[in-house]
């Protein structure tokens, strides 16, 4: 049976992003940070990582970008999942009586529309959407309630007082793959992802930019990140249209290696499909 | 006397940023959130809010992003603060005793070496680094300590258990000083700030930078940023070289505007200068 880490408690969208893409029958292994998670995988504890990588409301995540770098790690699948957030409790509490929300930051930024139409609550950032849901069910004091899943309502046996309480149903994340292998299957609709260091110059970015744009290549995203050491200095992140099997994406990729100062490679991977929460 | 907004409670970094750029004789107005100090501005409540824009560790502020975007005000300063994390706590605890740490997220991330070697201390994330020393302040029950600055140390009479406890020393904060008028000096070193979004078309990106390519004007900065209502599309911040009286930069945002849906100016400034908080 295949095995999956992802980080966060039973429940987590991550966990739904890994059924959705593995199937219910998987072996799961819930992880406290992505950073234990893309070490579950290094050490061959788990076959797959499932980490998210943006959310089209909030934006990139950071911390999946700065591991992917700092771990020898491939991806080699993606995932759109449409995110339905909930305000969840116990059985007996009414909406009007809750005094607590916890949620993780995102989530709770997601739907700051309705919570703050709940005027006596108190809103409590969290580490987990999931684990938000178990704090919920385990404080019997306070009429305590979460913004999460659906499934994490079925899985705790906690009642959904509100449904779909996110100010945008627009509202997606896409989920990686990572894997210790790259993928090489023939893809229908591929992607690849790299990451590179360029040469500080004027310019740079825009030759950097050339070497795809020459070769009608197409740009699905482009992100930069602070380099440690080099304040105000970054490292670029990019997906484009086409495999790494493609000759003009080598072509295009070599070009670019004689312009940085570091290029790595990711993998390709199919484009994610757009499943709903 | 010119009163400034801050995001966090007295003895914040930004209060320790808006002392470095307009001095010590300033009206204060501490504010709860970022979005408290863009309202502030706008509603002429007071003179410039000073707002952190990207750390050279974590990377961008999104939410200082998206509120440039949303509120029409320009930038018309800018600093480089390099900052310095103190562990603080009442007078009668020494750093064994030390049950909870609080302090803002990307604070804890940057000591998280030092915090990791305090056994039995719980970490706990809150809104600000200030607003933490004054949980520890007010939690007379159990050990408390909090990572903020030496300025919190000073101004809540706490002691320094520890100083410098981040994990990397070369950790500078960009800070912004937002304002109702755009700065019409004459400047020695000036940037420009900008944002757009382009029509989604292959190479789109790569002509964007071209404008700037073409006429030798330097990029220093680019970020991108959801679309709320246009999943995985972007707009695109960027930071460039010069200002918007020179003929090339005017002739460029010309340029640009040809091919964008929309183009924003958030306005020149000087070049910020790095000091030590």
């Amino acid at each position: 049976m295949v095995k999956i880490a992802f980080q966060g408690e039973r429940g987590a969208y991550s966990e739904i992003a890994a059924k959705k893409l593995f199937g219910n029958n998987i072996s799961i292994s819930p992880s406290f940070s992505f950073e234990e998670v893309f070490s579950k995988v290094k050490e061959q504890k788990v076959n797959y990582g499932v980490v998210p990588i943006e959310n089209s409301l909030y934006g990139s995540v950071f911390e999946t970008y700065d591991l992917l770098l700092q771990n020898s790690l491939s991806i080699v699948n993606e995932l759109n999942l449409q995110i339905n957030h909930h305000l969840l409790a116990n059985e007996k509490y009414k909406l009007s009586q809750i005094k607590k929300v916890y949620s993780h930051p995102q989530a709770l930024g997601q739907c700051s529309v309705f919570l703050k139409s709940l005027k006596n609550a108190q809103i409590i950032p969290a580490y987990d959407t999931a684990g938000s849901a178990l704090i919920s069910l385990n404080d019997t004091k306070t009429p305590t309630a979460a913004v999460a899943s659906k499934t994490a309502a079925e899985l705790y046996g906690l009642k959904i007082l509100k449904s779909n309480i996110q100010n945008n149903k627009e509202n997606f994340t896409r989920f990686l793959v990572i894997s210790r292998k790259k993928n090489n299957s023939k893809f229908n609709n591929p992607k690849t992802s790299i990451c590179f260091e360029l040469n500080s110059m004027p310019g740079a970015l825009f030759k950097a930019l050339s070497v795809f744009a020459l070769r009608d290549i197409n740009l699905l995203k482009i992100e930069s990140r602070p380099i440690p050491h080099k304040p105000f200095e970054y490292v670029f992140y990019m997906d484009l249209s086409g495999s790494m099997e493609d000759t003009k994406v080598k072509n295009a990729l070599n070009h670019l290696s004689e312009i940085s100062i570091e290029l790595k490679s990711f993998g390709s991977y199919e484009a994610g499909k757009t499943v709903k929460s």
